[in-house]
């Protein structure tokens, strides 16, 4: 409840269709250069896109950014985390001690990283929509489309030799091959301790103001020498100022902006505040756990952490929703959209209903949803192993369509990956949260409901849990594997307590997530689709599509926020700042909060050689989302001043609805990233080729 | 939305009479003793409790303690600003420059500030009771007490020779009458400048993580000599750590947590929105004014800090009562209470039905409310002198409990004060609050409305407020100093527009202000009464007592608390912090937000000399609200550790409902205003005297 925000509604009187302050995370073949230019001064042009283009990778999760003539190539060390973990050693801990490579020679190869650059994007609409004879069931139409896209693929691969992507964009509105140039020799350079990393922990995870030294380096090989792009992004050694207009480059993951306002009402109401309290329920049980011995404590801190990250990014999209004005929006435009849908016969007809069949589908969701949330392994690991071992076989024998949806082609991967990861199992932990999942389960659906007789044959949940988790072999890599190829018969033959568990989760389980599909998600599904339709027709290219984990482009100023505090966010910190909250939680001596404000030992000894002035973090308002992670912000020169690393609490709901007042992203500004290589990292000759010496 | 907040509603199973953490402004007669032992192992016995009653002197609107044998008094900047002010000149702007006195020769008296410490508190409960015969009515009871009281304070005072004030505590459970020593010569020794006594301005007002150096030095003289106090706080140079168990002496003013919970939904859904509505209103019509001309941006400034100042303080209110499980809480606790009453045929009978009396009363108040905030001078500076005059001669002719209560005899004196000002009369201003509130009635109450009809008679808001403000001479002191004491008929005779539209307006606002005083504030003020009273039967004084801005003792760990940005608050800011925030918004030579982080130039110039890892501000969880501004705060060994001087945003629904999870007060360290003394205020002689060299 701010000031502004209040104004704002007062004031509002929305011109129809809103695109907010600097809302949009655009395609490159759609840069709203001339709004750009009208309300910045600011004309981009082809060869400036183009070489922010080329200078932009995708990591696996995340962006990096081309710095460098020879190669050099940027990231954070959040997004280069699990390769620099593949290559330190039991001698050498590079996440926690970081790590500088004092000539090429030295720098590390990670085996299987791979860099993809956006090279080529072809427009295909026509071609696929094309491939749909007029008059084929909307059912038969979707599988068309997709045959013509998966050939459309191979042939785009075998002319241009790249490595091709079909990109669905406005949620088929457009159809895209994008076509990518692919690294596979790349090479740790540098990266700074975990601590500074990611100083502040779990508890400054998506929160400002920040001092996260979030950066790596890597150098990307081709045939033995590193590779000399032809676009790169050079630091500039000023950095920006508030006020500065800033670019980001990157690959937004998924956002929800096009969903109706029943929808988000549901996600408000019922769906986001469910998880929340699933899930405090399951920290509550799992605190209880952790404080009977310092053992349990050390192992359920790391379950605890997961939980934890995650209740933060959905209280902050709750946050969001909660908000009047921003659910106001999605009301006032949606009738804009019904509106103009109503005077279109064809679209009328198309999707006039649509709105109705989603809300009729929510209605449906919130009468499963009690049965959807019990029936579940949730995050109970040996369970989860188990079901995919009842399944496997059986759902590796039907075409990958009418499969469960983590056994289709293109997740049959993954899941089997899960299955055979070496990863311990902490027993104590399964218990704990197979008993609050069963214990849920109970009180939910009550005690004489079928799933629950089924599964507690009369025990209580608590002995239940027990006798499954420490009965169980399943925590045996070798075991799964086993059982994974020994097919049906050996899934039979198996008395495996956790097994003979699943095999009663399973039908209940199959059962409610078909009733789901069939009754809420393939609803959603078709009737988004046909929404989405009907905006394109009536907006075109005017909007920018929901995020797909493609190469876009946003833009917006350095600038404030009112955060909710109560006060106005600095734009910038400085290392003064970093080292305040280090001491202001008793330094390393006290290790206060589980040492998530210490700091290595190095930046303490060499603190009197930083210039603790130098800018070390700052907010600017690009509309970005998880996917961003890495992504080089620049400014109007298209020189690279800071790298996004994450964006703020108060303005995750933006994965909802943009809002103007509170979405800033938080970047490591590059004159912290020279300042660090050089006084701290024994890396002076990596900053010098950054600014081009 | 937290974590913690929601695992504590789900496993609230609540004992009655909660009070939670650290809860609580205790009287110094009833200091919870045991409690505190129990919880802290700290058993504070009769000389520390007298040693801290008598350091602490209370302040107009704020709080002080003496810190040196030789009478050195240190408080707030802010509670010591307007005797600063003062004793400036148009040569020395002390508040801007800041202040030292070399020796105490140098030290300036300033006149007319006097400083209360409370010496006798006299429990006088039975006496006033018994002054009431068996059988009397209400009112006339009421009488009976009041006269009773006023009595013994008289007679207190020739028995003491000590300035007494006659308490009423537990809204009626106890009576008492303070006796205070009175200084009355008292001269400012030092003060920062106001910049870095308030850094960060109104933006960081009730936030933090802070950086103020929020503390003036006075000493008290006794014929024209310093005073040398029985009882002070000495400073603890090594201060306190995160941890630490804390007590804060001073007097809090005014709280609303016995208010029921009719009362604080009405405030939540209704009362609290409707304020915050109408502010915005206001800014945003100052606002536009500010953009016409630089001139009119300057004198709108202070306008539209007063409204923001007022508005962040609502709207923090507004997010503590908006926080569920606050007000479950007091659903239950009345719950209770009600449930007490109910066995008790006394009780039953006395305040069995003041729960819904007071509802109903609420649902008069909602049905009064739009007539009440729309006809009423609002800001509007000579709008309120001209209704003060067209009033002034007819209730001082009234017994004083029939007058208006600003014209009652305990605010005369404050109204005639506000009449005689000589500060400047804004007429853009004026001008531009008028039209809103003139505005706003038409909208309100309807173009038909008397009261609208009477004021507009047919014209626009706007050309009503610019011929009235155009019009009025009352900007002129001397004019009103004429019209106040020439009575009835130089007031007849004044064709003063302005006073023409208080005519107008007086029989209207006369009329709602009397129905919301018979059918809203009476009765809460009776059955809020009774209420009370059951509740100090059943509970007795294991309950503290509202606020009354008398003497009371909190106490409460240095501690972290989650906050909006959703991060846990550093416990300890250093100076670190504030050089960071400088640079952070662009340093003096950008003067961000108004220039609301710079910082003075000798701040600057002798930076270096600091210690800049000295503590700076911190937090801890004792229970406090306005009047503890400049309260001191102390260690175990009842030595100062820092003086308090804010709360936090997100703890300000304390004011109706006591949050243990954001209720934190702010300090200024007590090493920050020693090394502040030493490095850069030229002061470091006072800095010795305040640890005792």
């Amino acid at each position: 409840m701010r000031l502004t925000a209040l104004a704002a509604t007062l004031a509002m009187t929305l011109a129809l269709p809103t695109l907010r302050a600097d809302e949009g995370m655009w395609t490159f073949d759609n840069i709203p250069v001339q709004k750009i230019k009208a309300k910045y001064g600011v004309a981009l042009d082809g060869a400036w896109l183009k070489n922010v283009q080329l200078a932009t990778v995708r990591f696996p999760g995340g962006t990096g950014a081309f710095v460098s003539r020879d190669g050099l190539v940027v990231t954070n060390h959040h997004v280069g985390r699990g390769a620099i973990a593949q290559v330190s050693s039991a001698k050498a801990d590079l996440v926690r001690d970081g790590f500088t490579a004092a000539t090429r020679a030295e720098e590390i190869p990670v085996p299987g990283l791979e860099l993809m650059m956006l090279v080529s994007m072809e427009n295909v609409t026509d071609r696929v929509n094309g491939a749909v004879k007029p008059g084929t069931a909307d059912k038969d139409a979707l599988t068309a489309r997709r045959n013509a896209l998966a050939e459309l693929r191979k042939s785009e691969e075998a002319k241009t030799g790249l490595t091709c992507e079909p990109v669905t964009l406005y949620q088929g509105g457009e159809y895209w091959i994008y076509g990518y140039k692919k690294f596979t020799d790349v090479r740790l350079a540098a990266a700074p301790e975990l601590q500074v990393a990611a100083f502040g922990g779990d508890a400054d995870n998506y929160t400002y103001p920040r001092h996260n030294l979030d950066f790596s380096l890597f150098r990307v090989y081709e045939n033995g020498q590193p590779y000399h792009p032809t676009a790169i992004l050079p630091f500039q050694p000023k950095g920006v100022s508030i006020g500065d207009l800033t670019f980001i480059s990157g690959h937004p993951g998924t956002t929800f902006r096009q969903q109706t306002h029943a929808q988000m009402v549901y996600a408000r109401d019922i769906g986001i505040p469910s998880q929340l309290k699933a899930m405090a329920r399951q920290k509550a049980a799992l605190e209880t756990l952790s404080a009977t011995s310092p053992e349990a404590h050390r192992i359920a801190a790391e379950a605890i952490y997961g939980i934890e990250n995650g209740y933060k990014r959905l209280s902050g999209q709750l946050l969001g929703l909660a908000k009047a004005e921003n659910l106001r929006k999605v009301e006032v435009e949606e009738s804009s959209l019904k509106a103009s849908v109503h005077k279109d016969p064809a679209l009328q007809s198309r999707c006039g209903e649509s709105w109705d069949r989603v809300a009729q589908a929510v209605e449906r969701q919130k009468a499963l949803l009690k049965e959807f949330n019990a029936i579940s392994p949730g995050r109970v690991v040996t369970l989860g192993h188990a079901l995919t071992l009842v399944r496997l076989a059986e759902e590796e024998a039907k075409p990958s369509a009418l499969r469960l949806s983590e056994f289709s082609d293109g997740n049959l991967k993954a899941t089997k990956a899960r299955l055979a990861s070496p990863r311990p199992v902490q027993k104590p932990i399964d218990a704990t949260l197979l008993t609050v999942i069963l214990q849920e389960a109970k009180e939910e659906l009550g005690a004489e409901h079928p799933f629950v007789k089924a599964v507690l044959g009369g025990q209580s949940p608590e002995a239940v849990a027990k006798a499954a988790v420490e009965g169980t072999k399943l925590g045996d890599p070798a075991l799964r594997k086993q059982l994974a190829e020994g097919g049906k018969a050996a899934l039979e033959a198996c008395t495996d307590p956790m097994i003979l568990l699943a095999k009663k989760i399973d039908p209940f389980n199959r059962a409610i997530r078909k009733r789901m599909e069939d009754e809420v998600t393939s609803v959603f599904n078709e009737h988004g689709g046909r929404i989405a339709e009907a905006r394109f027709k009536v907006f075109g290219k005017a909007l920018y599509p929901d995020a797909t984990f493609t190469l876009r482009l946003g833009y917006g100023p350095v600038t404030t926020y009112h955060n909710g505090t109560g006060t106005l966010a600095q734009p910038f910190t400085t290392f003064m700042g970093m080292y305040d909250r280090h001491l202001g939680w008793g330094g390393n001596a006290l290790a206060a909060e589980g040492g998530a404000w210490t700091l290595p030992q190095r930046w303490l000894d060499r603190q009197a050689k930083l210039d603790l002035s130098t800018p070390f973090n700052f907010i600017y308002a690009c509309d970005t989302v998880g996917g961003n992670s890495g992504s080089p912000v620049m400014n109007t020169k298209g020189e690279f001043v800071g790298i996004n690393f994450d964006s703020v609490y108060e303005g995750q709901g933006g994965y909802y609805v943009y809002d103007a007042d509170t979405k800033r992203a938080v970047a490591t500004d590059a004159r912290a990233i020279l300042e660090a290589l050089r006084k701290i990292m024994d890396a002076g000759h990596l900053a010098d080729e950054l600014i081009g010496h």
